[in-house]
């Protein structure tokens, strides 16, 4: 089957996922939506690290031990900052601050995030399509136990220690799905959606609350697959479980499918999540782990395969 | 003697002057007034090379070897630029980054160079004040046979490669000094003022071109002192002999006192130049190259040695 392949995708768990899907079809035929709820301001500079980790995991740039940033990075810079007693709490790497400096100069001078994005992937020679959901600022903040918190002070700064009460994604009302993302959703020639096991709460729901996406999915002619972000019932990675069980939701595979029910034409679950009860439509099973690289492809075959038989 | 020196000074060489006499006197009575018309903004930071370069010399951490920048510098923020397509014709170190990204910032925040280079002095532990001429912006701008070019553009960009026909310090008319410079110039128990052996015309200039620092020298009660740049009646370094080839300039100790006339009362000129005709002004004499510590001391010395005499 040929077609596009339409993926809303956070940061490093989506990475993988689109990263294995690149070696499963055509990379030319991929757009990755990529959450933009966690870009903020630092030290001046503008960060957009979901997007950032799509195009160092792509690129073959990222640090696969440290699981974030880029290999072979330094730090001077944080070393020198801290020196002059600013802000070390999150840390810019030497060469990912390159990034962030042109970024910032370039929304300055009037280009958006997409335009920024396009430039940076068609320098790294990248052939995957990476769209920010929005190019208007929408920012991922956190009602906890400690404060109101901004999405990167509880992540990064407060280690996702904070008890979470509720979410807000602030601007998502007024913001515009960026160029080109209804149009690849619902172009007659996407041949799947699939959702990255991302978290649901933090990643993909900043995604689907910008106006016009969530129905775009739901009017999808091509199937909407998720990949489950758990596996035997708890988080791979990051704050999934541990958010959930503070918001009061079960950590499940019928909670995933429940959460994105409107939308969603069909699920892949861990074969570790068999044995509990299914949720109510299309659902595949899977080693859903993406350690290595087979890894990764053979999830994005398994889900691809899933929106194919839905799809008929 | 004790009392305050206060240093009028562009960047490297005027640096050497600065660290030698920390090593002469006590470091907590020296003031440099520093040179701002090299600053300018790059890929949308805030750069001040002349007051960066102080800052490394006098805390231990300016590259000898290479004559600019920290010691020990990584390049990976320059590599990552470079391939993502910035610019890359001004180098920025990923340790000097930090002083840009966060004077940047504290620029934004309406901040003063003159604060932020006192905070970063102070977070570093330096005795020695450092003032910007003024915190109002001035820009050295070079009319040449390339056209009219920015000093970075010129210097760094083009090596010094193209014929310069005039200076211009864009801003100047309107800037104020700094605060604390006017003060500190005119202070009775100022002890000495050295104009250091920066370029006259390029780094010096931009500085008595501020309304009222030529005033406040002429006035001053301390004997105001040049070191000369020449050293054989060539310039140690930079652009120095060029650039007066090209303004129709002689290149001897005469011309320098001439420059400086109006606001002079004695000049250390290199012993090598002892031939050459005297200016008609109180003269000392040493080998005023300073290539080690030894020499830098030995020149701030000889310096204020005639400082003193003159003072009588």
């Amino acid at each position: 089957m040929s077609g596009r392949v339409v993926v809303l995708t956070g940061g490093v768990g989506g990475a993988k996922l689109v990263l294995g899907l690149s070696h499963a079809i055509d990379p030319d035929s991929i757009t990755a939506i990529v959450n933009t709820g966690d870009d903020f301001s630092h030290v001046g500079l503008r960060v957009c690290p979901d997007i950032d980790t799509l195009l160092y995991t792509l690129s073959g740039k990222s640090d696969e031990v440290r699981g974030w940033g880029r290999a072979g990075e330094t730090w001077n810079f944080m070393e020198a900052l801290k020196s002059i007693g600013g802000e070390d709490w999150f840390l810019l790497g030497d060469g990912d601050l390159a990034l962030h400096v042109e970024r910032t100069q370039r929304l300055a001078r009037g280009q958006s995030v997409s335009e920024i994005t396009a430039a940076y992937a068609r320098a790294w020679g990248l052939a995957q399509e990476i769209l920010p959901m929005s190019d208007d600022p929408v920012a991922t903040w956190l009602e906890t136990d400690e404060g109101r918190l901004e999405f990167q002070r509880y992540f990064v700064g407060r280690r996702c220690a904070p008890v979470v009460n509720a979410i807000e994604f602030v601007g998502a009302a007024q913001a515009r799905p960026a160029e080109g993302v209804l149009e690849r959703i619902g172009a007659s020639d996407t041949r799947a959606i699939l959702i990255a096991p991302s978290n649901p709460y933090l990643s993909v729901d900043p995604i689907l609350a910008v106006p016009g996406i969530r129905d775009a999915l739901r009017n999808a002619k091509a199937p909407v697959v998720a990949v489950s972000p758990l596996v035997g019932g708890q988080a791979v990675k990051g704050p999934t479980k541990k958010l959930m069980d503070e918001l009061g939701i079960e950590a499940t595979p019928q909670t995933i499918a429940t959460h994105y029910e409107a939308v969603l034409d069909g699920i892949l679950l861990d074969e570790r999540d068999q044995g509990s009860a299914a949720p109510a439509l299309r659902c595949a099973y899977a080693d859903t782990l993406m350690k290595t690289l087979d890894d990764r492809i053979r999830v994005a075959r398994a889900a691809l395969a899933l929106a194919d038989e839905i799809a008929g």
